[in-house]
């Protein structure tokens, strides 16, 4: 069966990533379904609307979250959707990586980095976060 | 008895409104006690560690929202730790207040926007926002 993946990155916290998203996304897809390509969409604003209400949007993305096998967060951008959505993908008991891009003005919410259900992989360049992605599935089988 | 509130904003997300927080905890404090003062601490910038690793602070902050009575979060900076915070706090039942700055170049996440289960008040003065927690604690009792 094929598997499904959740990727949940910025949207309206802002689109500064969308081309690593979408670059993300692309690889991902070699190991499934992506629910969310949207989120690699570059003509996605952060003002933009990807469903006729935000309601529907959000009962859209819970049904995806519960619908999935894994979930793959983009987390480097502060993102309120992001932080929900990994917090629902935890009560669900979802298999969680979180990909974090190190910066050097920013750090990482306790939230994320000092949970223990949260596997965080921090990277520097896209090759770096690819091989994260590659070794997390390795690991599944 | 006194009321335990968790007042959620953003600190590694950004602290451009810690100012705000601070003013807003202080009128908190009339309804209760406010378990997270450190949210509006002026010099607690977006790399403060309050506590001695990631870990305790994710302990010690969801031990919080688990004991408080009433969440109350300043969602107008994306967050990934408030993000999870509210959704945690909904899958505890509390009694959740977001207050949200309107602002002209961003808007809110659909995940916070589309939930049923958030109420949201939309500020534009300090003013208003005071207005809107009176009106929520007045509907508590």
């Amino acid at each position: 069966m094929t598997m499904k993946i959740y990727f949940a990155g910025s949207i309206r916290g802002g689109r500064d990533n969308k081309e690593l998203y979408f670059q993300l996304i692309q690889h991902l897809a070699q190991y499934g379904q992506i629910l969310t390509e949207h989120i690699g969409n570059r003509n996605l604003t952060e003002f933009g609307e990807d469903g006729p209400s935000d309601e529907w949007i959000y009962n859209r993305d819970m049904s995806w979250v519960q619908e999935s096998d894994v979930v793959i967060a983009e987390i480097s951008i502060p993102s309120l959707g992001v932080g929900y959505e990994v917090g629902k993908a935890e009560d669900m008991n979802k298999k969680i990586l979180c990909l974090y891009k190190n910066q050097q003005d920013k750090s990482l919410s306790a939230m994320i980095n000092g949970n223990p259900n949260m596997k965080i992989a921090r990277y520097e360049t896209l090759e770096d976060a690819v091989s994260h992605i590659d070794n997390f599935f390795q690991l599944l089988e």
